[in-house]
């Protein structure tokens, strides 16, 4: 296996075991001894991570992932994704980069980003 | 060049000289016989893509559009920038994807928040 299609697998089950449930676990197995945090709403580190993660399922024990695509190039992984608080919502786009570096994800970037109820084309958001 | 390298130039140009104040003769040299619009608030098309870059840059002679990094893979392309429209504001993250097929954009999808005046860290949003 290449290493961009280690680190895409990395960053897939990093995220799916964050959001499915478990980011403590998540954390302990793929993330390295940093985590350089974008998302402005988010304090640098894991444990705002792991918080954030614990507070959205538990005020939205429904919510969805679903990760609609994968590029990765170099040490960056991008996923677009949808993410469904509540069923029947349209959710969020979003948008996530991480850097991986020696097999551990170290950094992340996000765009969030409301689906409209309408839209002017029928492609969807993804 | 690989098709992925490209790709990838196909894309910056693509974009920066459309947001440079010439998205009909960025269309006219960059994208294909189609170019499936997935952002919400476009039309499907290339017509509505001049019109909205257009209109944009009437509104905000001074808008500048900083690409921060790219990522490709295959025939996607995927950028991650700042969008400016008036000086001395934060203005929005922007990531993008672009689908490119033979050498010619055909398909685009994005993702855009607006960026806080405040953030939980002091990495910004890029």
């Amino acid at each position: 296996m290449s290493d961009v299609e280690r680190n895409k697998q990395i960053v897939l089950d990093y995220y799916q075991t964050a959001f499915g449930g478990e980011p403590e676990e998540a954390v302990a197995r793929y993330v390295g001894d940093r985590y350089v945090q974008h998302n402005p709403m988010a304090a640098d580190g894991t444990e705002a991570f792991i918080g954030f993660v614990k507070w959205l399922r538990s005020e939205n024990p429904e919510l969805r992932l679903d990760i609609k695509r994968v590029v990765a190039e170099g040490d960056i992984v991008v996923t677009h994704a949808n993410l469904v608080l509540k069923p029947g919502e349209p959710g969020q786009a979003l948008a996530d980069f991480f850097r991986v570096e020696d097999g551990k994800v170290i950094e992340h970037w996000d765009v969030i980003q409301d689906i409209p109820a309408t839209s002017a084309n029928n492609n969807s958001m993804f």
